[in-house]
């Protein structure tokens, strides 16, 4: 493995594969796809609607830097000492208000961003093996972070009104074991853009309830609905039985890297003994600077904005799309969130369709990677909130071409 | 487990305990003692001694105001939208060139404090049982995390000049399976204070190397020398088989979370996805805030003022020790870091010594906390950094008279 080269007086490398044995985690940790697009789009003339990237314009960079400056005279040196766990308590107690009517503080775990949510959470609850319950499609940072944890993962069609119950019933019945929880995303799914009626949120509560299985409710978008507020959460339903997640990423920045998981207290507990293993606590400036920000008068203001944005560039990509495609796919306009989840017809294979694109200057993510179990590939994840109008509808003016000449072939 | 009470309407749960099933290693991550003593400190009277808490008054409060506002102008909307998981460019290659002579940016990967980058690298390691190698005492951080994955511990004795050689092959020789690192602390050890000597990190990289067995060596305190520079890093010696961790928590600021992570590039490439699944990326704008600082002139009479007000602090701690203890307590004036390491006669059990402590106001470390297997338990680890000259005055008496009514008894 190595030899002793005397004349140099060092020792030799020949072979560095026998020192480093990584562990059966890092084999089956698949890199993510969207992170791999991310690497791609600084290519000259690449477009991308891959990322679920914000319309960074419209980022209240003014008001955080007075934020900063506020901050730092009245708080000075205790912004950059190291910090609590927990995190930012008046934080914590603007979101317990704020999303969670009759809880405090106490049940408020900040995190780094949502996805060490999804972390911590996997580390809380899975073993080798342990049966976990999803949407099918889910969101594909999750499916990441899980696949490193090496669930048996067990996936539950999603369709425009909620989850198949049917299915979800039969799961239920015919485990052998109990999933250890039900990770869902009910409001504007990534990438999906559906939601839970309802109806669906009533019984799909109870059923978990009843049959003891813990809810993580990822409610990413749950604030960029464009005109109707959506039903009740999951976890105002079932707080006892519900562990929320949630994330500035969306509503405010995501390069702050702020999100939170709302837990009964006897859980959270241990998920801060974790967080501490993981990386003591998340920065202190950027929890102030949120905090600055969403408890002041304009982040409302802000939301609105946000929404009405998106609104708009959501019925320009509508337009679009209907402008080339016509019937091929069939579309509805979305009501919130931040993607249209595109579905050509069987026979075209996304996978492949994204590669075209690629070679076009044009990046999308293929439906594929949002699956667990045998995918469905006829799908493309197109994000409409950060491209311009001339951007989208050139996007799209290019994904129609690719797709022609994938028909005629 | 829940009850259908039909006059309310809605299901009321007897016992979660049923619902939420942690993870084994959910039960063998222990609570750091640091983290939970950091939580007594602001009682009413209380003196700490307990945290690795830089002295917050050296923080370039200003310097970082202007950074922000400069980054602001120049860099605007980029510093808070979604970025590289392997982080800031510049900043990696300014480590790169600083601390890996003939490395390049492309081997650095930066992370969420060096807490982060220990959990980063025991997910990439560790499998259940694996053992691993660290010093007797070790950092308790590191201990905390390292436990969540449940490896098999062998611990080598860290003396004045670095881990007992005969021990560490005698082990090597014995062990019937190979251990998957070493994990080590050669300068100003936390605790102990303790760094290896030249001759110790040449044979102890030649005998890891030897054995195929890579070095994770923890770099925190190497900027903190007092007069001398330590000898050469382990990674300077044998680039091909240690990953080095730094951070900027000593030098900088702990509250930004900044850390890093060198290794060779066909490592780094599964760390990076490791990052990925864990938190996307460390917040964009801490990074840039760091690099505005290290890569000013600023940076070299910063660390020439902490290394100088550490002095003086080490010094004065020095003295007070002395004074009250006299020769009860065998010590050296420290020549780095953040710590002595108190070494009280056998008979003294530090974990009673701190909890009668804690009831006069006075906070530090027992030193059972650092050990993997039997802890030795006459040890305190009294941090010199933090606290002011009176303060520390004011610790040692209380710390003698506790000391003396223990002796008494």
């Amino acid at each position: 493995m190595y030899k002793s080269n005397k004349k140099m007086g060092k020792l030799i490398l020949e072979n560095t594969s026998e020192i480093f044995r990584p562990s059966a985690r890092t084999e089956r940790t698949p890199a993510s796809v969207t992170r791999d697009i991310l690497k791609v789009i600084d290519t000259p003339g690449m477009i991308s609607f891959a990322g679920g990237l914000p319309d960074d314009s419209l980022f209240p960079i003014q008001d955080l830097k007075n934020i900063f400056e506020t901050s730092i005279s009245k708080k000075g040196a205790r912004l950059f000492q190291y910090a609590d766990t927990q995190g930012h308590s008046e934080l914590r107690a603007w979101i317990a208000n704020r999303y969670y009517p009759g809880s405090s503080a106490e049940e408020i775990l900040l995190t780094s961003g949502s996805q060490q949510a999804l972390d911590l959470l996997s580390r809380y609850f899975i073993e080798e093996g342990s049966p976990i319950l999803l949407e099918r499609p889910s969101y594909l940072g999750a499916i990441q972070v899980f696949s490193s944890y090496a669930p048996s993962f067990i996936g539950i069609n999603y369709g425009e009104e909620g989850p198949d119950m049917e299915e979800l019933k039969y799961v239920l019945a015919t485990s052998s074991e109990k999933p250890k929880f039900f990770y869902c995303i009910p409001d504007f799914q990534n990438p999906s853009s559906y939601s839970y009626s309802l109806e669906i949120r009533n019984s799909i509560s109870k059923l978990l309830l009843e049959n003891g299985i813990p809810i993580l409710e990822d409610t990413a978008y749950r604030e960029l609905y464009f005109e109707e507020e959506l039903p009740i959460s999951l976890c105002e339903l079932g707080p006892e039985h519900t562990i929320s997640i949630g994330t500035f990423s969306k509503t405010l920045a995501p390069g702050l890297r702020i999100g939170w998981i709302k837990a009964p207290k006897k859980i959270l507990k241990d998920l801060i003994v974790q967080k501490q293993s993981m990386d003591l606590h998340s920065p202190t400036l950027n929890q102030e600077l949120v905090y600055g920000f969403v408890s002041s008068s304009k982040y409302e203001k802000h939301l609105s904005l946000i929404r009405k944005t998106y609104q708009k560039k959501s019925g320009h990509t509508f337009d679009c799309l209907q402008k080339y495609f016509r019937n091929t796919i069939s579309l509805k306009i979305s009501k919130g969130g931040l993607f249209y989840w595109l579905e050509f017809p069987q026979e075209i294979d996304t996978d492949l369709l994204f590669r075209k694109c690629l070679e076009k200057g044009l990046a999308a993510v293929p439906g594929s990677s949002f699956f667990v179990g045998k995918p469905e590939t006829n799908h493309l994840r197109w994000n409409f909130s950060n491209a311009s109008e001339e951007q989208t509808k050139l996007g799209i003016e290019r994904l129609f071409e690719v797709y022609k000449e994938m028909t005629k072939v």
